[in-house]
């Protein structure tokens, strides 16, 4: 209820505002006759409304609704306030104009069109809330068509993700070439974790969907999962989880299904473990199930009530202002800086201590470093 | 110049800006989990947007930049400025957020289409520096749709001309019902006027374009110019402006043609003339030349440094935030007495000062009364 009086009170959270004080003297360089000039200097050439203009600061962040936090499926309507939290983050952590974009169509063709037709206004895209594997088709459609977009629950999961595990690794000692991987689920954000370990080179990888393991030559899988199953899982194995999970040194869920792994699939997994927990709000296990088994783990999840928040909230400012700043469209290689980038902030990492805060102040320059 | 260096000095006009204080602590109710919660709620009702997001006080600003001010038909990325300047109006006079959006289309098709995918993000829309005829058809489109629409060039400038025209005809006692008009310019603006006029009971018109007096069954009229033969020029005359120009009481210049009208037009005119030259930022003639041959007249323009500036931005900021607020769709009959509230704003007119101000405080309060 808290966070509807929230919300009900500001009846929104973000508003469009002036960046000068406005009166009858200026009103003339701000509006008509003055305007036009600047709109003449554009005419020469649009890169110009980079200079004259805020489109060189502006993000779109597009929805249609199809993958809603904490709903799923839904009308564009209801991923409003998600989008504008995403917006408020942007602008108090990076500067960046976001302005959340929600659109009335479930066509793949028709979200690449209008994010095409929308380009002159802005400087860079974010696909939001996009299910799979629509959100892929629509990214490599924009990608076709070299728009500045950046794919948030799909790319900046990976990274953190990532970051979190190259820190955890070392509080548990472990070698990232070594290491057994159980990752359990394999839509928006799982490909994107599946891609940047396999990048990152993990080479024991299993993948679980909700119809378990993922292999080769599986019936009715898309191009994606095919995929998935190419490079991961080398001895083609077949089974539940429970099969997945024997031997792992590390599981990381992103399955949107809370508390279905048992201390019963943790005693099937290697010691010194790491769980990734990260089915937001409620993570596919809590701390009191692994400790009627072990003590000797390392826990994260997308929570902030809990130590190690895993989320993207740490990535997608600093990474939309330094796309908007370079014009570089981000690929898995630079995924790969990027976290390790953000893992080295925390030189000494600790059980309960693997990444940094949302609001730490060193964040937005360590990632646009690792676009130079 | 000086607004080359004032728009470079900004980088742009706006700015998206959370309406709270964010910290750590708030972090839960602004973003995740705290919007799960919010977004259940609108999936439940999507009106339910209008209570707990922004939705209900945004409005989209959409161009196609094909008749952008000074410049006429260009890339949208042009318009920019402009549309920078009017969501600034819009927040500073009404409280309206106004997102600007160039679209990279010119079919009236595609912009339709757009305008209704990004229906769930806006309370209203706001059409702006389109060319005409296609201006109309795009409305035509969307008031099918009952998509929410102004169209502030059309509209807008309908309403402050008549405004204007009422207050005018009183400072020099002549009557609405009885006065002859020669208006020039037959697009955006000036089939706008055309259509206020007829309501406001004008008898007496003769519509001028490039082509001369708009007469019926001229060849080559698409159907807004035949609509504007049928309803005026009464005696059904033909010829150019000279003939239309004689005997009338009043003269409206829409035509984006700077000093064509001279003297010897003025001579054919009836005494006590008013003149509107509206063309920005050259208007159609300087007081001077009218002066070689009368004193006594009433001269208005769009520009600021000129008396009776008859500009939109009285009335959009305000009709936007009625239509946001009542949700409900202009119409002539809602034109006229829009109109007729804001030149009783003025309730003893000069030659110098037919309208109020544009930073006048009454404005918004009056408008938003018609709507009720």
């Amino acid at each position: 209820m808290e966070a509807l009086e929230f919300h009900k009170k500001f009846q929104g959270k973000i508003e469009i505002r002036p960046k000068m004080k406005i009166s009858q003297k200026n009103l003339h360089l701000v509006y008509t006759p003055g305007v036009a000039e600047v709109a003449k200097e554009i005419t020469k050439n649009p890169k110009n409304s980079f200079i004259y203009t805020s489109c060189g600061n502006n993000v779109a962040i597009i929805t249609d609704g199809s993958r809603t936090l904490g709903v799923g499926e839904t009308i564009a309507e209801a991923s409003m306030p998600v989008m504008e939290g995403k917006a408020i983050l942007l602008k108090v952590l990076a500067d960046v104009n976001a302005y959340p974009l929600c659109l009335a169509t479930k066509s793949v063709k028709e979200i690449i069109r209008v994010i095409e037709i929308l380009t002159p206004s802005f400087g860079a895209f974010n696909i939001e809330d996009i299910k799979s594997p629509k959100c892929f088709e629509i990214m490599e459609g924009l990608i076709k068509r070299n728009i500045l977009t950046f794919f948030d629950d799909h790319q900046g999961t990976a990274i953190v993700v990532l970051a979190g595990l190259i820190n955890a690794l070392k509080v548990m000692k472990k070698k990232i070439g070594e290491v057994k991987i159980c990752l359990v689920g394999a839509g928006v954000a799982g490909y994107g974790v599946f891609k940047i370990l396999k990048e990152a080179g993990i080479k024991r990888l299993i993948v679980c969907d909700q119809r378990g393991i993922i292999y080769r030559w599986r019936k009715g899988d898309n191009k994606y999962l095919r995929e998935i199953a190419r490079f991961s899982n080398p001895d083609n194995i077949k089974g539940d989880l429970k099969v997945a999970i024997k031997g792992a040194d590390v599981f990381i869920g992103l399955t949107g299904v809370g508390q279905f792994l048992k201390s019963e699939d943790i005693l099937l997994m290697r010691e010194r473990l790491i769980i990734f927990a990260l089915s937001n709000p409620i993570p596919e296990i809590f701390p009191e199930e692994i400790e009627k088994v072990t003590k000797n783990y390392l826990y994260a999840t997308g929570r902030s009530d809990f130590p190690n928040q895993i989320n993207n909230a740490l990535v997608f400012p600093g990474i939309l202002r330094a796309m908007l700043k370079t014009q570089k469209m981000i690929d898995l290689k630079l995924e790969v800086k990027i976290a390790k980038a953000i893992a080295n902030l925390i030189p000494h990492p600790t059980k309960k201590r693997i990444l940094p805060k949302i609001f730490d102040k060193r964040l937005i320059k360590t990632i646009e470093n690792c676009f130079k």
